[in-house]
Protein backbone atom coordinates (compact mmCIF):
# COMPACT_ATOMS: atom_id res chain seq x y z
CA UNK A 1 0.00 0.00 0.00
CA UNK A 2 2.05 2.98 -1.18
CA UNK A 3 -1.27 5.47 -0.95
CA UNK A 4 -3.90 6.27 0.92
CA UNK A 5 -6.84 3.65 0.44
CA UNK A 6 -9.80 4.68 1.63
CA UNK A 7 -13.28 3.18 1.80
CA UNK A 8 -16.16 5.20 1.28
CA UNK A 9 -18.90 4.50 3.97
CA UNK A 10 -22.49 5.62 4.47
CA UNK A 11 -23.32 7.45 7.76
CA UNK A 12 -25.83 4.99 10.04
CA UNK A 13 -27.23 6.04 13.17
CA UNK A 14 -25.54 8.77 15.50
CA UNK A 15 -25.53 8.14 19.55
CA UNK A 16 -24.89 10.79 22.11
CA UNK A 17 -24.86 9.84 25.63
CA UNK A 18 -23.13 8.51 29.03
CA UNK A 19 -20.77 5.85 29.68
CA UNK A 20 -21.63 4.41 32.75
CA UNK A 21 -19.93 5.18 36.48
CA UNK A 22 -17.36 3.18 37.41
CA UNK A 23 -17.44 0.56 34.48
CA UNK A 24 -14.63 -0.15 32.21
CA UNK A 25 -14.79 2.18 29.53
CA UNK A 26 -13.54 -0.24 26.38
CA UNK A 27 -15.92 -2.96 27.32
CA UNK A 28 -19.08 -0.11 27.61
CA UNK A 29 -18.59 0.84 23.86
CA UNK A 30 -18.17 -2.61 22.49
CA UNK A 31 -20.71 -3.99 24.22
CA UNK A 32 -22.88 -0.94 23.69
CA UNK A 33 -21.64 -1.39 19.83
CA UNK A 34 -23.12 -5.04 20.22
CA UNK A 35 -26.32 -4.69 21.46
CA UNK A 36 -26.85 -2.41 18.49
CA UNK A 37 -25.24 -4.47 15.63
CA UNK A 38 -23.02 -1.57 15.41
CA UNK A 39 -19.73 -3.71 12.65
CA UNK A 40 -18.25 0.14 12.23
CA UNK A 41 -18.01 3.34 13.97
CA UNK A 42 -15.93 6.16 14.43
CA UNK A 43 -16.36 7.68 18.54
CA UNK A 44 -15.09 10.63 20.72
CA UNK A 45 -15.02 11.05 24.05
CA UNK A 46 -14.60 13.47 26.94
CA UNK A 47 -15.05 13.45 30.63
CA UNK A 48 -13.28 12.09 33.02
CA UNK A 49 -12.04 8.44 34.85
CA UNK A 50 -10.69 7.22 37.95
CA UNK A 51 -7.94 4.81 36.88
CA UNK A 52 -6.64 4.43 33.54
CA UNK A 53 -4.93 1.69 31.76
CA UNK A 54 -2.57 3.34 28.37
CA UNK A 55 0.67 2.57 26.48
CA UNK A 56 2.56 2.42 23.14
CA UNK A 57 3.51 0.41 20.37
CA UNK A 58 7.03 -0.13 20.13
CA UNK A 59 8.03 0.15 16.56
CA UNK A 60 11.18 -1.89 17.00
CA UNK A 61 10.26 -4.60 18.84
CA UNK A 62 6.73 -4.88 17.82
CA UNK A 63 5.38 -5.08 20.75
CA UNK A 64 2.58 -3.00 23.12
CA UNK A 65 3.88 -1.76 26.35
CA UNK A 66 1.43 -0.48 28.80
CA UNK A 67 1.07 0.12 32.33
CA UNK A 68 -1.60 0.77 34.47
CA UNK A 69 -2.29 3.76 36.71
CA UNK A 70 -4.85 4.05 39.81
CA UNK A 71 -5.70 8.19 39.91
CA UNK A 72 -8.08 10.81 38.61
CA UNK A 73 -7.83 12.34 35.39
CA UNK A 74 -9.90 14.26 32.92
CA UNK A 75 -10.13 12.74 29.27
CA UNK A 76 -8.79 15.67 27.39
CA UNK A 77 -9.98 13.46 23.85
CA UNK A 78 -10.59 10.02 23.22
CA UNK A 79 -10.56 9.19 19.57
CA UNK A 80 -11.27 6.13 18.59
CA UNK A 81 -12.96 3.31 15.91
CA UNK A 82 -15.27 0.24 15.96
CA UNK A 83 -14.40 -2.82 13.64
CA UNK A 84 -14.39 -6.33 13.32
CA UNK A 85 -12.05 -8.65 14.65
CA UNK A 86 -12.69 -12.10 13.92
CA UNK A 87 -16.28 -11.02 13.17
CA UNK A 88 -16.92 -9.26 16.80
CA UNK A 89 -16.61 -5.35 16.86
CA UNK A 90 -13.83 -4.62 18.62
CA UNK A 91 -12.78 -0.61 19.84
CA UNK A 92 -9.68 0.97 18.46
CA UNK A 93 -8.95 4.09 20.70
CA UNK A 94 -6.40 6.57 21.91
CA UNK A 95 -6.90 8.84 24.55
CA UNK A 96 -5.20 12.35 26.33
CA UNK A 97 -5.37 12.72 29.75
CA UNK A 98 -4.40 15.35 32.46
CA UNK A 99 -4.22 15.45 36.24
CA UNK A 100 -5.31 17.75 38.70
CA UNK A 101 -2.66 20.12 37.92
CA UNK A 102 -3.03 20.21 33.96
CA UNK A 103 -0.10 17.73 33.20
CA UNK A 104 -0.70 15.94 30.36
CA UNK A 105 -0.21 12.10 29.58
CA UNK A 106 -1.89 9.42 26.91
CA UNK A 107 -1.76 6.78 24.28
CA UNK A 108 -3.12 3.56 23.31
CA UNK A 109 -5.91 3.07 25.37
CA UNK A 110 -6.63 -0.55 27.18
CA UNK A 111 -9.17 -2.11 29.61
CA UNK A 112 -8.98 -1.61 32.52
CA UNK A 113 -9.85 2.10 32.44
CA UNK A 114 -12.62 3.08 34.96
CA UNK A 115 -15.16 6.15 33.80
CA UNK A 116 -15.97 8.47 36.17
CA UNK A 117 -18.15 10.41 34.07
CA UNK A 118 -17.87 10.84 29.91
CA UNK A 119 -20.01 11.71 27.34
CA UNK A 120 -19.28 10.11 24.05
CA UNK A 121 -20.70 11.21 20.52
CA UNK A 122 -20.97 7.84 18.09
CA UNK A 123 -21.68 7.48 14.34
CA UNK A 124 -22.13 4.39 12.94
CA UNK A 125 -21.03 3.79 9.38
CA UNK A 126 -22.20 1.72 7.10
CA UNK A 127 -22.12 0.37 3.48
CA UNK A 128 -18.73 -1.20 4.00
CA UNK A 129 -16.93 -3.10 6.76
CA UNK A 130 -13.33 -3.43 7.61
CA UNK A 131 -11.89 -6.51 9.31
CA UNK A 132 -8.42 -6.26 11.47
CA UNK A 133 -5.84 -8.49 10.39
CA UNK A 134 -2.14 -8.85 10.93
CA UNK A 135 0.18 -6.62 8.91
CA UNK A 136 3.86 -8.10 8.82
CA UNK A 137 5.52 -4.93 7.74
CA UNK A 138 4.13 -3.46 11.44
CA UNK A 139 3.35 -6.25 13.50
CA UNK A 140 -0.25 -4.54 14.33
CA UNK A 141 -3.87 -5.53 13.58
CA UNK A 142 -4.89 -2.89 10.54
CA UNK A 143 -7.94 -3.19 8.27
CA UNK A 144 -7.60 -5.15 5.72
CA UNK A 145 -7.03 -2.52 3.03
CA UNK B 1 -26.58 3.91 35.42
CA UNK B 2 -24.71 0.50 34.45
CA UNK B 3 -24.76 0.53 31.14
CA UNK B 4 -23.25 3.04 28.60
CA UNK B 5 -27.09 4.87 27.56
CA UNK B 6 -27.15 7.05 24.50
CA UNK B 7 -30.32 8.71 22.66
CA UNK B 8 -30.15 8.52 18.60
CA UNK B 9 -29.86 11.65 16.95
CA UNK B 10 -30.05 12.96 13.15
CA UNK B 11 -27.91 15.36 12.26
CA UNK B 12 -28.97 18.42 11.32
CA UNK B 13 -26.97 21.83 10.46
CA UNK B 14 -23.20 21.49 9.86
CA UNK B 15 -21.27 24.79 10.22
CA UNK B 16 -17.76 25.81 9.43
CA UNK B 17 -15.89 28.70 10.23
CA UNK B 18 -13.81 31.00 12.23
CA UNK B 19 -13.96 32.12 15.69
CA UNK B 20 -13.52 35.96 16.29
CA UNK B 21 -10.09 37.11 17.17
CA UNK B 22 -9.17 38.28 20.80
CA UNK B 23 -13.11 37.11 21.92
CA UNK B 24 -14.26 34.67 24.60
CA UNK B 25 -13.96 31.03 23.34
CA UNK B 26 -16.87 29.30 25.14
CA UNK B 27 -18.79 32.65 24.86
CA UNK B 28 -18.37 32.94 21.21
CA UNK B 29 -19.89 29.11 20.42
CA UNK B 30 -22.81 29.48 23.28
CA UNK B 31 -23.58 32.93 21.20
CA UNK B 32 -23.52 31.32 17.61
CA UNK B 33 -26.24 28.30 18.66
CA UNK B 34 -28.39 30.53 20.51
CA UNK B 35 -28.67 32.97 17.69
CA UNK B 36 -28.97 29.90 15.13
CA UNK B 37 -32.03 28.21 18.00
CA UNK B 38 -28.90 25.06 18.10
CA UNK B 39 -30.33 23.17 21.42
CA UNK B 40 -27.65 20.13 20.68
CA UNK B 41 -24.26 19.89 18.51
CA UNK B 42 -20.99 18.49 18.71
CA UNK B 43 -17.85 20.65 17.94
CA UNK B 44 -14.49 20.35 17.56
CA UNK B 45 -11.66 23.31 17.22
CA UNK B 46 -8.29 23.59 16.31
CA UNK B 47 -6.13 27.20 16.65
CA UNK B 48 -4.63 29.12 19.43
CA UNK B 49 -5.32 31.30 22.16
CA UNK B 50 -3.16 34.26 23.74
CA UNK B 51 -4.41 33.35 27.11
CA UNK B 52 -6.38 30.61 28.62
CA UNK B 53 -8.71 29.28 32.06
CA UNK B 54 -8.28 25.51 32.51
CA UNK B 55 -9.34 23.28 35.06
CA UNK B 56 -10.15 19.63 36.50
CA UNK B 57 -12.80 18.49 38.57
CA UNK B 58 -11.44 16.82 41.85
CA UNK B 59 -13.54 14.27 42.11
CA UNK B 60 -12.98 13.59 46.09
CA UNK B 61 -13.68 17.39 47.09
CA UNK B 62 -16.23 17.33 43.47
CA UNK B 63 -15.40 20.99 42.80
CA UNK B 64 -13.71 22.34 40.01
CA UNK B 65 -9.97 23.85 40.23
CA UNK B 66 -8.87 25.84 37.39
CA UNK B 67 -6.37 28.30 36.79
CA UNK B 68 -5.68 31.21 34.29
CA UNK B 69 -2.41 31.42 32.19
CA UNK B 70 -1.84 35.07 30.18
CA UNK B 71 0.33 33.05 27.17
CA UNK B 72 -0.03 32.44 23.53
CA UNK B 73 -0.74 28.67 23.20
CA UNK B 74 -1.95 26.33 19.99
CA UNK B 75 -4.96 24.44 20.53
CA UNK B 76 -3.89 21.03 19.32
CA UNK B 77 -7.34 19.73 19.89
CA UNK B 78 -10.84 21.11 21.54
CA UNK B 79 -13.56 18.81 21.39
CA UNK B 80 -17.25 19.39 23.08
CA UNK B 81 -20.70 19.63 22.62
CA UNK B 82 -23.66 21.41 23.20
CA UNK B 83 -27.08 20.93 25.26
CA UNK B 84 -29.37 22.45 27.52
CA UNK B 85 -28.78 23.57 30.94
CA UNK B 86 -31.80 25.69 32.43
CA UNK B 87 -33.10 25.65 28.79
CA UNK B 88 -30.31 27.58 27.10
CA UNK B 89 -27.44 26.02 25.60
CA UNK B 90 -24.44 25.38 27.12
CA UNK B 91 -20.80 24.21 25.71
CA UNK B 92 -19.06 21.08 27.29
CA UNK B 93 -15.48 21.40 26.33
CA UNK B 94 -12.08 19.69 26.85
CA UNK B 95 -8.94 21.34 25.26
CA UNK B 96 -5.36 19.95 24.25
CA UNK B 97 -2.63 22.62 24.19
CA UNK B 98 0.77 23.27 23.48
CA UNK B 99 3.51 26.17 24.08
CA UNK B 100 6.21 27.54 21.82
CA UNK B 101 8.49 24.39 22.90
CA UNK B 102 5.85 21.92 22.37
CA UNK B 103 5.29 21.39 25.65
CA UNK B 104 1.42 20.25 26.04
CA UNK B 105 -1.05 21.26 28.77
CA UNK B 106 -4.90 21.20 29.05
CA UNK B 107 -8.51 20.45 31.19
CA UNK B 108 -11.87 21.36 31.89
CA UNK B 109 -11.94 24.34 29.17
CA UNK B 110 -13.72 27.92 30.97
CA UNK B 111 -14.27 30.84 30.26
CA UNK B 112 -11.85 33.46 30.22
CA UNK B 113 -10.03 31.96 27.53
CA UNK B 114 -8.95 34.50 24.57
CA UNK B 115 -9.06 33.08 20.82
CA UNK B 116 -6.05 34.25 18.66
CA UNK B 117 -7.13 32.58 15.52
CA UNK B 118 -9.20 29.23 15.76
CA UNK B 119 -11.03 27.11 13.27
CA UNK B 120 -14.75 25.17 14.20
CA UNK B 121 -16.67 22.53 13.01
CA UNK B 122 -20.07 22.03 14.76
CA UNK B 123 -22.98 19.47 13.91
CA UNK B 124 -26.46 20.44 14.62
CA UNK B 125 -27.95 17.15 16.18
CA UNK B 126 -31.49 17.39 16.43
CA UNK B 127 -34.49 14.67 17.49
CA UNK B 128 -33.64 14.33 20.83
CA UNK B 129 -32.32 16.90 23.75
CA UNK B 130 -30.23 16.38 26.51
CA UNK B 131 -30.86 18.86 29.70
CA UNK B 132 -27.78 19.07 32.40
CA UNK B 133 -28.89 17.94 35.71
CA UNK B 134 -26.97 17.75 38.98
CA UNK B 135 -26.00 14.40 39.36
CA UNK B 136 -25.90 13.43 42.49
CA UNK B 137 -23.13 10.40 42.90
CA UNK B 138 -19.95 12.49 41.13
CA UNK B 139 -21.65 16.41 41.85
CA UNK B 140 -21.18 16.99 38.35
CA UNK B 141 -23.87 18.28 35.54
CA UNK B 142 -25.02 15.69 33.73
CA UNK B 143 -27.16 14.31 30.99
CA UNK B 144 -30.65 13.45 32.32
CA UNK B 145 -30.61 9.86 30.69
CA UNK C 1 -15.07 40.06 12.50
CA UNK C 2 -16.54 40.54 16.33
CA UNK C 3 -18.75 36.99 16.10
CA UNK C 4 -18.16 33.73 15.53
CA UNK C 5 -18.77 33.19 11.54
CA UNK C 6 -19.47 29.98 9.86
CA UNK C 7 -20.91 28.54 6.45
CA UNK C 8 -23.43 26.52 6.01
CA UNK C 9 -22.33 23.00 4.69
CA UNK C 10 -23.39 19.88 2.95
CA UNK C 11 -22.03 16.15 4.18
CA UNK C 12 -20.70 14.99 1.01
CA UNK C 13 -18.54 11.17 1.14
CA UNK C 14 -16.90 10.08 4.04
CA UNK C 15 -13.79 8.01 3.75
CA UNK C 16 -12.82 5.81 6.45
CA UNK C 17 -8.98 3.97 5.98
CA UNK C 18 -5.43 3.60 5.94
CA UNK C 19 -2.42 5.98 5.85
CA UNK C 20 0.99 4.57 3.90
CA UNK C 21 3.46 3.47 5.55
CA UNK C 22 6.65 5.36 5.69
CA UNK C 23 4.96 8.17 3.82
CA UNK C 24 4.41 11.57 4.45
CA UNK C 25 0.87 12.30 6.78
CA UNK C 26 0.17 15.84 5.36
CA UNK C 27 1.27 14.53 1.31
CA UNK C 28 -0.89 11.44 2.11
CA UNK C 29 -3.78 13.37 2.71
CA UNK C 30 -3.88 16.16 0.21
CA UNK C 31 -2.64 13.69 -2.61
CA UNK C 32 -5.49 11.81 -1.62
CA UNK C 33 -8.23 14.99 -1.87
CA UNK C 34 -7.16 15.86 -5.16
CA UNK C 35 -7.40 12.65 -6.73
CA UNK C 36 -10.53 12.14 -5.07
CA UNK C 37 -11.81 16.01 -5.84
CA UNK C 38 -12.34 17.12 -2.28
CA UNK C 39 -12.04 20.84 -2.08
CA UNK C 40 -13.10 21.15 1.44
CA UNK C 41 -13.20 18.00 4.02
CA UNK C 42 -12.68 17.60 8.31
CA UNK C 43 -10.63 14.61 9.67
CA UNK C 44 -9.41 12.86 11.92
CA UNK C 45 -6.17 10.29 12.61
CA UNK C 46 -4.89 8.16 15.08
CA UNK C 47 -2.21 5.96 14.68
CA UNK C 48 1.85 6.16 15.17
CA UNK C 49 4.69 7.76 13.21
CA UNK C 50 8.24 7.02 13.16
CA UNK C 51 9.12 10.89 12.68
CA UNK C 52 7.25 14.28 13.20
CA UNK C 53 7.95 17.81 12.50
CA UNK C 54 6.09 19.81 14.43
CA UNK C 55 5.74 23.56 15.65
CA UNK C 56 3.98 26.54 17.07
CA UNK C 57 3.04 30.01 15.84
CA UNK C 58 5.14 32.71 17.47
CA UNK C 59 2.23 35.23 17.82
CA UNK C 60 4.34 38.64 18.26
CA UNK C 61 7.01 37.90 15.58
CA UNK C 62 3.81 36.35 13.25
CA UNK C 63 6.09 33.28 11.87
CA UNK C 64 5.97 29.58 12.92
CA UNK C 65 8.76 28.10 14.51
CA UNK C 66 8.86 24.16 13.88
CA UNK C 67 11.67 21.45 14.60
CA UNK C 68 11.62 17.48 12.82
CA UNK C 69 12.13 14.96 15.81
CA UNK C 70 13.42 11.40 14.67
CA UNK C 71 11.59 9.36 16.82
CA UNK C 72 8.75 7.18 17.20
CA UNK C 73 5.45 8.67 18.62
CA UNK C 74 2.06 7.57 18.59
CA UNK C 75 -0.50 9.85 17.32
CA UNK C 76 -3.31 10.41 20.07
CA UNK C 77 -4.96 12.31 18.15
CA UNK C 78 -4.28 14.61 14.74
CA UNK C 79 -7.06 17.10 13.99
CA UNK C 80 -7.84 18.69 10.61
CA UNK C 81 -9.24 20.34 7.37
CA UNK C 82 -8.68 20.74 3.81
CA UNK C 83 -9.54 23.43 2.25
CA UNK C 84 -8.31 25.48 -0.81
CA UNK C 85 -5.43 27.72 -1.32
CA UNK C 86 -4.65 29.33 -4.68
CA UNK C 87 -7.52 26.83 -5.48
CA UNK C 88 -5.48 23.51 -4.80
CA UNK C 89 -6.52 21.63 -1.89
CA UNK C 90 -4.49 21.74 1.46
CA UNK C 91 -4.55 20.42 4.81
CA UNK C 92 -4.44 22.35 8.41
CA UNK C 93 -3.69 19.80 11.05
CA UNK C 94 -2.87 19.88 14.62
CA UNK C 95 -1.53 16.52 15.93
CA UNK C 96 -0.98 15.49 20.05
CA UNK C 97 1.56 12.96 20.33
CA UNK C 98 3.20 10.68 23.08
CA UNK C 99 6.50 9.07 23.35
CA UNK C 100 6.91 4.74 24.93
CA UNK C 101 6.73 6.63 27.94
CA UNK C 102 3.08 8.60 27.58
CA UNK C 103 5.06 11.77 27.47
CA UNK C 104 3.16 14.01 25.11
CA UNK C 105 4.45 16.72 22.96
CA UNK C 106 2.63 18.52 19.89
CA UNK C 107 1.92 21.29 17.97
CA UNK C 108 0.74 22.27 14.18
CA UNK C 109 1.75 19.34 12.28
CA UNK C 110 4.29 19.80 9.16
CA UNK C 111 5.90 17.79 6.41
CA UNK C 112 8.09 16.09 6.98
CA UNK C 113 6.36 13.58 9.41
CA UNK C 114 6.63 9.86 8.38
CA UNK C 115 3.24 7.57 8.89
CA UNK C 116 4.17 4.20 10.79
CA UNK C 117 0.94 3.33 11.02
CA UNK C 118 -2.67 5.43 11.01
CA UNK C 119 -6.34 5.23 10.38
CA UNK C 120 -8.13 8.42 8.92
CA UNK C 121 -11.85 9.34 9.51
CA UNK C 122 -12.90 11.96 6.46
CA UNK C 123 -15.32 13.87 5.61
CA UNK C 124 -16.00 15.74 2.76
CA UNK C 125 -17.97 18.39 3.23
CA UNK C 126 -19.83 20.31 0.01
CA UNK C 127 -21.99 22.79 -1.23
CA UNK C 128 -19.36 25.91 -0.04
CA UNK C 129 -15.84 26.54 -0.70
CA UNK C 130 -13.61 28.14 2.07
CA UNK C 131 -10.62 29.50 0.48
CA UNK C 132 -7.23 30.70 2.43
CA UNK C 133 -6.05 34.37 2.12
CA UNK C 134 -3.52 36.39 4.42
CA UNK C 135 -4.88 37.82 7.35
CA UNK C 136 -3.57 41.32 8.20
CA UNK C 137 -3.99 41.09 12.20
CA UNK C 138 -2.15 37.45 13.03
CA UNK C 139 -0.27 36.72 9.37
CA UNK C 140 -1.86 33.92 9.53
CA UNK C 141 -3.65 32.04 6.01
CA UNK C 142 -7.34 31.97 7.12
CA UNK C 143 -10.35 31.38 5.94
CA UNK C 144 -11.95 34.89 3.85
CA UNK C 145 -15.08 34.83 6.23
Amino acid sequence: MNVMTGLEMRPGRRFVGRLPHQKDLITSIETFCKEASIDMAVFSIIGAVSSVTIGAYDQKQQVYVSHFEKAPFEILTCTGNISLKEGSPVAHAHIVLCDEEGKTTGGHLFSETTVFAAEFDLQELTGNRLERVCDKRTGLMLWNL
